[in-house]
């Protein structure tokens, strides 16, 4: 744990300059659009310890795979996110003198993300190795209501200086990204190229054939008046921009609002890049700074009014809540069927910047819940769009007749990690794919999007499970040999409880889907088996296998195994690991930890979490009291789902220990790496752990639910559901639940079991 | 397989150049002397596909390791095997065409290997394009008896041509590795130059510091009558050497001598490497070719009176087994203890040339039969000497109190090979090279190698096997988990029968070594327990272990278990897989290798040949019957175990039918991979299962048995044994068979369980 943010309910503030967290600073300061985002680099030129990092969503590179340890089956690529050209940058002199706070002294320094706003904010007094002192003041943020548009605006008050003030803002494509095998360059620029108000750089990727143009202009003022200065221009192979700047005597003011328009070929044609870009700046620069700030601002108020939580009492916690629903907002906007939320957002260069299973697991309930419908639809779309390659994948691991495996990570439907005990082993990816999509159909009630799209990827995932399972010629029951699952603390084990259990209940639900959609939608099912070459022939098998699958458990403890042979291990519980081990995986090797009881996040509770419906309350409790020990929850995905488990089972101060712990995971950087970016995956989880912990929220037959519980350090907490027609505001206090029926139809719902009814633009209390 | 190969009872032939085979034929028609090695590259220019390969025993490079997927335990580096300073060509000009056999028309070409003289042997006409036609005979060897000498002689006849023929002898460093991950060059040349007589180029290895000069001079005759022509000095960045040449007729002869000194900083002073270089290539010039040769052949003379095998009536089996018996000779000569034996030898990079387990599991039996002991002693010295690195290595891994790990492959004791499911959990090998420490001192009863050294190595072994278990929480039995077996189609399996039976010998065999050297060697064990503070209740636990052990097994079947859960897989068998999906390694991806039930070497009957005294033949039988059929033979360490194991069991057939599979692996290449280098190690498991196998030789209690059987295709077979003091030749013949005492005093051995006597240089036949 490293605590140094000052708390606040809408800031994020570090109070000082904390060299030392600037890597963590730059994650945690991010600010993005869904479209673009930006780690907290600083604008000026900064020789200190940076990781630059300006993200496109939808960009990556497919980088050659290493060689080494290679095995069949695996991707050629290894495709990764590709840090663009940086926008950001705006050199400062004081005559020939760059600032530079790794050289200069730094007084008075102050960093702040409005999170109600969306800006980044920094202020500070640097004092040059020749006694200059300027203040400066510098905000800047990337449009929400234009996504390809970001500002800055970089002001500089000279305290003692007289004498020239230059700024040089640049688009810069000179980046590298961090986590490349050979050090490869991934930009070919193509033109730079300075005209009198407008400067930009146009560069492709050097595969793939991406295209970005950045265009900036700029407006210079003294004392808050325009000034006109001739520019120098500044056109080099991989930089564009100007250098600008002006005399000051002291107590003068210069400032520089830089305006950026960044477009890609995803977006646009290639051969009118450069053209919009310069427009689209120009038409930003017109705009000006204040309008351009409040259609920004406009819609972060409504994002806000369907997803804000408010936490009375304690402001680490709503601190923190705001942090993971700001970053979730700034990470997604579900425009585009084509993009994903990847376990870092754009916040770093870690796990290659590819979607993973973490979106199905844990994203897809957030907005699902505080988006409108057709945001978590392009989500599940994305992974619809590519039924074709996880076709293909299949095939290539020796599948056959249409079974589908989709990849671990992915930008473009194809593998793009290699790595065999995930790649070919963390199967379960198949099921929670399976499982989001009735997690929608649960809480959209979209049968049409069932039918025409959910289906078939059911049906490919399905056929999937019926080959990948086999018959153990020891006791003839179904078994799943070879997977690593959701614990990815174990490698290649047999019978994993939840894998198995999972393959199961695909071929559960695919069944009933293909019921419900030959009944309701017989014409499209029809088409769909001549497409998909379905026969019901082939749920003989499936349903031979639903009756005759092996759980491993053990019967005298009452407990699900969460692989074969788990009990032949040392039983270690995570409490007896001293601090200094901690977080095993920075200092145990593989095989120990693969060899220890200790988990990273627990199948088995993962599991009951899906399929609480399924399952006793003492089983669950049971389940959950043998695991919850083992569990070092190293998985930034893990405590969250222990938290809601916790409070299912009663187990209200685990629930809030655990909450605690996933909430604030990167603003005290629990794991010591928020270095490397932000887990933009788990913020749901601290969403969830809320909603559907504290607040107990469920879908059930079409009926929302409530069971609330409020942890004793709070007065009230309060979120909002956007179910189907109607938005909810849910006030959790600690005797009462107040549920407000902000906008839609009356809806029945249930309260602690107990059906009632809110009526429009109404307010009711009750009991807890 | 691939035959292109013409049989010889004492050579390999290519006869017509195989252009296509040309990397295979580099590997297979290798020379070396065990300090220095060379694939079959030609000596002139060669536009074609060939991978350059002159290798010096003990030289390597620490290569970054790759950084993708990277786990806690890794080293920093992969040492690999460094490709040398190329000592062989000779570019060859008609004018200035330059001969090259791709471009070339080439005619009656024929490539010999001649096992008896240790030599390659090259003849072939070529027509240029400009018609000219040539007839060259190339012959090379690498001295056995000066180790740091090799020769070239290099004859051209014109057939149609008059003009001008040169030769450029050269040293040529600029050489690539083939299996780097980032193109690094790994040399740096310090000097080259060119003196009148001789030329030099001294390099040195960009990390290590390990040097190397090479040094050249020759001789150049016309039709056998020695020019003396002024020649052209090269001295290039990278290159050193001569060019020379003379006016030819039609019916004139050329031919160049070239005499090569390679000598490098392991042996010699740095600042002497060039100045010794020189001299000892111009030694060899003036003591001559043929003097030179005489002196070469003399030792391979030797090396055959003690290791020759005869086969009398399978002239296919006799080539093979010579190319074993030469291709082991001139890998490891065991006169350093710093040098090992990789898998590839000097043939090829894969595995990255490094020691393996391999040695002790299947090489020092060979060398322990056919050499003096001071070879076999060497080998483990090797291990000995690096003792402390492997203390170092295992506390990496968490383990304390002087347990040793030795590495899965090194170069100089350090774990130079990063893949989790091998360096981490391939940990028998640790148990083999305890193994080997049996076989050694079972063979020469060296009781002081054991006092002064065995134990200690023993100690360190058993302390790991007494950490590495754990109390099954479920069984309370001792179990061993997260392993992978000899069996790499396995990875992380739990209670790997092979593993948990030798970990248990282990400790048992230390036990009983420790009272062996506490009763004959008192106060060398006494300073041995200071020296590694060692205590007598350490054995206490070491007993619990041993006492209270789980196997796998299956009662019913009556067979051990390859692990637990073997038998929930499907069982498919090795004669069911098609032709076209075979070597599954190439067809499969590596989850499906891993959920089959097939076998890449069968663990349990490698154990059953190890311990084979602890089980009765019933058990033995069974075991194998249920494992060859699923055991495909893709490790070249597997045949040759099974072929032993088969005549154990009495089957015959099948292991007539293993042995041709281990024999003739690389001449007729079996597994499509004799282009990346020769199987050297499995060469030594070919001559095991004549001599253990058919020959059934044991040593027991200090004597020598054999149970001779004959293949049924052979009249006869011979091999010889140099058993401490004698030196035998065992004949066997259809019905009877010969041993001859060649040397030594008589000697007691058993033949077919029945005690005999030979007496000094006589002969006995016994009946079989």
């Amino acid at each position: 744990m490293n605590k140094y943010l000052q708390t606040d309910p809408w800031c994020i503030i570090e109070d000082g300059f904390h060299v030392n967290r600037q890597l963590a600073s730059e994650s945690i300061f991010s600010i993005g659009n869904g479209h673009i985002g930006q780690r907290a680099n600083f604008e000026e030129y900064y020789s200190g310890e940076t990781m630059q990092g300006s993200y496109i969503a939808g960009l990556y590179y497919p980088e050659r795979a290493e060689r080494g340890n290679w095995k069949n089956g695996y991707s050629d690529t290894n495709d990764k996110i590709i840090n663009a050209p940086n926008w950001t940058g705006i050199t400062v002199r004081l005559n020939d003198d760059r600032l530079d706070l790794a050289e200069w002294d730094v007084q008075n320094f102050k960093r702040v993300l409005n999170m109600r706003d969306g800006f980044l904010e920094r202020s500070f007094e640097a004092i040059s190795l020749k006694g200059h002192r300027i203040q400066v003041s510098v905000k800047r943020f990337l449009s929400m209501a234009e996504t390809e548009v970001g500002a800055i605006s970089y002001a500089v008050k000279s305290l003692n200086y007289e004498g020239r003030i230059s700024f040089q803002p640049l688009i810069d494509a000179d980046v590298k990204n961090k986590y490349t095998n050979y050090n490869e360059q991934f930009w070919t620029v193509l033109q730079t190229k300075t005209q009198q108000d407008v400067s930009h750089l146009w560069a492709q990727t050097r595969r793939m054939d991406f295209h970005v143009c950045a265009a900036l202009t700029y407006v210079l003022y003294k004392n808050n008046e325009q000034l006109n200065v001739n520019p120098t221009k500044i056109e080099k192979e991989k930089v564009a921009g100007f250098s600008v700047g002006t005399d000051v005597k002291i107590g003068d003011t210069v400032c520089l609002n830089k305006y950026v328009a960044i477009i890609n070929s995803l977006n646009h044609p290639r051969e009118e890049l450069t053209e919009r870009a310069c427009k689209l700046a120009k038409a930003a620069k017109t705009k000006g700074w204040n309008h351009l700030f409040e259609e920004h601002t406009a819609v972060w108020a409504e994002k806000w009014l369907q997803s804000d939580i408010i936490i009375d009492s304690d402001m680490e916690a709503q601190q923190a809540i705001r942090f993971s629903i700001f970053q979730l907002n700034q990470t997604y906007n579900g425009n585009d069927s084509r993009l994903n939320i990847s376990p870092k957002g754009f916040t770093g260069e870690k796990y290659a910047g590819a979607t993973r299973w973490d979106t199905e697991a844990i994203c897809i309930p957030f907005y699902l819940c505080t988006s409108p419908q057709s945001v978590a639809k392009n989500l599940l779309l994305y992974r619809y769009r590519h039924l074709a390659k996880a076709i293909q994948n299949a095939q290539k691991l020796g599948f056959t007749d249409g079974a589908a495996l989709f990849p671990v990570a992915t930008f473009n439907g194809v593998e793009s990690y290699n790595e065999w005990e995930s790649t070919f082993e963390e199967i379960h990816r198949n099921g929670i794919i399976a499982y989001s999509i009735y997690n929608y159909i649960n809480f959209t009630d979209d049968t049409n999007y069932l039918a025409e799209n959910g289906l078939k990827v059911l049906i490919g995932i399905a056929r999937f499970w019926a080959q990948r399972v086999n018959i153990s010629s020891e006791t003839k029951k179904y078994v799943v040999l070879g997977v690593t699952g959701p614990n990815l603390y174990e490698n290649n084990v047999n019978n994993n409880w939840f894998t198995n259990y999972m393959a199961v209940w695909c071929l559960q639900y695919t069944i009933s889907c293909i019921e419900q959609v030959k009944q309701n939608n017989f014409r499209t099912f029809e088409d769909l088996t001549q497409d998909i070459n379905f026969s019901n022939d082939e749920m003989f098998l499936w349903k031979d296998i639903i009756e005759n699958m092996y759980y491993p458990q053990n019967k005298k403890m009452g407990i699900f195994l969460q692989q074969d042979g788990f009990l032949d291990k040392t039983l270690t519980l995570a409490a007896d690991i001293p601090e200094s081990q901690l977080p095993i995986n920075q200092h145990w090797t593989w095989d120990r930890i693969l060899r220890s009881s200790l988990i990273k996040q627990a199948d088995v509770v993962q599991g009951l979490y899906f399929f609480e419906d399924k399952f006793d309350i003492e089983t669950i409790r049971r389940n959950f009291d043998f695991y919850e020990p083992l569990t070092v929850h190293e998985s930034s995905l893990s405590p969250c789902i222990h938290s809601i488990v916790a409070t299912v089972v009663g187990n209200k101060q685990k629930a809030y220990e655990l909450y605690l712990r996933t909430a604030r995971l990167d603003l005290d950087d629990y794991n010591n790496d928020v270095a490397e970016g932000l887990h933009i995956t788990s913020m749901a989880g601290t969403w969830l752990s809320i909603v559907q912990g504290f607040g107990g929220m469920r879908v059930k037959e079409n009926k929302l639910h409530f069971n609330p519980q409020i942890p004793e350090k709070w007065n009230s907490y309060a979120f909002n559901i956007l179910f189907r027609e109607n938005q909810l505001n849910i006030q959790v206090e600690k005797t009462k639940t107040i549920i407000q029926n902000i906008k839609g139809t009356g809806i029945d719902l249930f309260i602690n079991g107990k059906q009632v009814h809110i009526k429009e633009e109404s307010k009711e209390e009750f009991k807890i």
